[in-house]
């Protein structure tokens, strides 16, 4: 089952890439051979991260992208990341309705993922959603996630180019936006820019860079939409290319790239031992017995850990 | 030094307290050596969480509620933490106007505590500080937090009566709270219940309560409080006690500690592994190969990670 679906990958079979997807949320234990299979077929793809809060018009700005880039004959995927929902109900519903539109089309592939479990969970398998419609063969990969916290923060860190999407509405002020979104964007939309303030809220975001006076080797540029007739959307395709040629002509991409390696070998070795940690230590006798020992005070909680840190085996860990 | 420290909390000496507190914030390497050194001296204190919105009043109702225990000869220790704010300016600010009430009141200590690096490290460092109080000899220890996400869900975890406050108002309307910090309620409050809309929250909070229909152990009481005038604040020291006598009397306190000390240790060992991975790998040549051949796609994250695993030394955890 495992070689075919990694085979249905690479050969372009969306019932094998679904199924696949669905073992990575699952965290089923076949999804590491499938996910170290495919490896080789990957790193093709771009990834752009489209952020912003609820509302903003960023599936909207999405579909619109991908008709462009259709055009071009470039094969897209989308990922659709809500972390406050831990339901994908409503999601899937909305994929249904964007899905038809592109029903005929078998270059695009659409999935919507909620937050099963943890966040860390999510944002593990929103990067490993990634890889799958990468191997798949689309060109481009676009995560799109509501712009709320920290989580899709760590969500976005997964692409290559982000935008932060804003609209003139007074609960998007740009002052109210976590200073952490803000920071991570390499291209700003004004969206629905035929609303009144729309003009106050560019020349806002454009302050706000220019702040700490420092000189950016790539300032991101502010495009304005409106996605009811698609006007704008041109643009920010245009200023979505001007970064990805400054990303790779400055050797930027495969530094980015190269970190999220390192960063990768490290999430998977914690993720390993701390499960690995957790079978050995959970209900253990040695573990009860310092729990009872801890609570009438005879030793400490940091005793404790040291004391079983010895007796831990880590070559136990399953490859 | 160390040993001053660990004398001095335990003999009462505040300034030794606001040194230990200093060296838990900084992330010092002294600190797991006093923690170690002053456990056996724990588990007096009864630990009180109180959370709610920004504005909701908890540094009011907290004031009164110090008042109360303070008439009851009660040792109090209050830990205000905003997870929001990386700078903990504002609350100090806030500390001396409150620590002035209580400036001849050598009973009570209040210390602020903001985010310094990550959310974790907070959340860590809040539990430290409890430690430190209960050592000190406090038999009430308060945890005030901003109930905003996830991060002070974490923090009040460590309290062992936990307070939810309310308010009229709408931005706080029952529908609008985090499902996950209505979970972990023991007691509701409705503060400013002299607003409109105060009975509409209570008949809120008590229909939400009655959702699923099961048969609770405990059931959360719903207090009224007005903070202008101190009116509910006897009663919520009431349902606290009436709390606590549950919990001491079903056995549910100790289990929960007993529960609270084996997150404990495994958090220890998860973080001791973790920084000990990191610092070995790091820039290791083996490490530095391997990513450079998953660039290259010669192997990749999942073999890197098994490998690395292999070369782990976890014998040189420092103790």
């Amino acid at each position: 089952m495992q070689q075919k679906i990694i085979e249905g990958i690479i050969n372009g079979d969306r019932r094998m890439v679904a199924r696949a997807i669905s073992l990575i949320e699952d965290e089923a234990s076949e999804k590491e051979t499938i996910l170290s299979a495919i490896f080789p077929y990957t790193g093709k793809a771009y990834c752009l991260g489209i952020t912003g809060a609820p509302g903003a018009g960023k599936s909207s700005l999405v579909d619109q992208l991908l008709v462009l880039l259709r055009r071009q004959g470039l094969r897209v995927g989308v990922i659709a990341v809500d972390p406050t929902s831990p339901f994908t109900g409503g999601a899937i519903l909305g994929d249904r309705i964007r899905m038809q539109e592109h029903a005929l089309d078998k270059a695009v592939f659409i999935r919507s993922m909620g937050t099963r479990g943890n966040l860390g969970g999510l944002s593990r398998a929103t990067k490993d959603v990634i890889q799958i419609l990468d191997a798949f063969g689309k060109d481009v990969v676009i995560i799109e996630t509501v712009g709320v916290g920290q989580s899709e923060v760590d969500i976005i860190k997964y692409a290559d180019t982000t935008v932060v999407v804003l609209t003139p509405a007074s609960g998007d002020s740009v002052q109210t936006i976590k200073a952490g979104i803000m920071e991570i964007a390499d291209v700003f939309v004004v969206n629905k820019a035929d609303l009144p303030g729309a003009d106050r809220t560019v020349s806002e975001i454009s302050m706000m860079l220019d702040l700490g006076g420092k000189k950016r080797a790539w300032r991101p540029p502010i495009v304005r939409t409106i996605t009811l007739d698609g006007s704008g959307v041109g643009e920010l395709h245009r200023a979505l290319l001007d970064h990805r040629e400054y990303l790779t002509s400055s050797g930027r991409l495969e530094k980015a790239r190269e970190d999220r390696v390192r960063r990768d070998i490290v999430d998977l070795i914690e993720y390993k031992v701390k499960s690995t940690i957790w079978r050995q230590v959970s209900g253990s006798a040695e573990f009860e017995l310092l729990v009872s020992r801890i609570m009438s005070r005879e030793t400490d909680p940091y005793a404790a850990a040291v004391q079983i840190l010895r007796s831990i085996n880590l070559n136990g860990l399953s490859p």
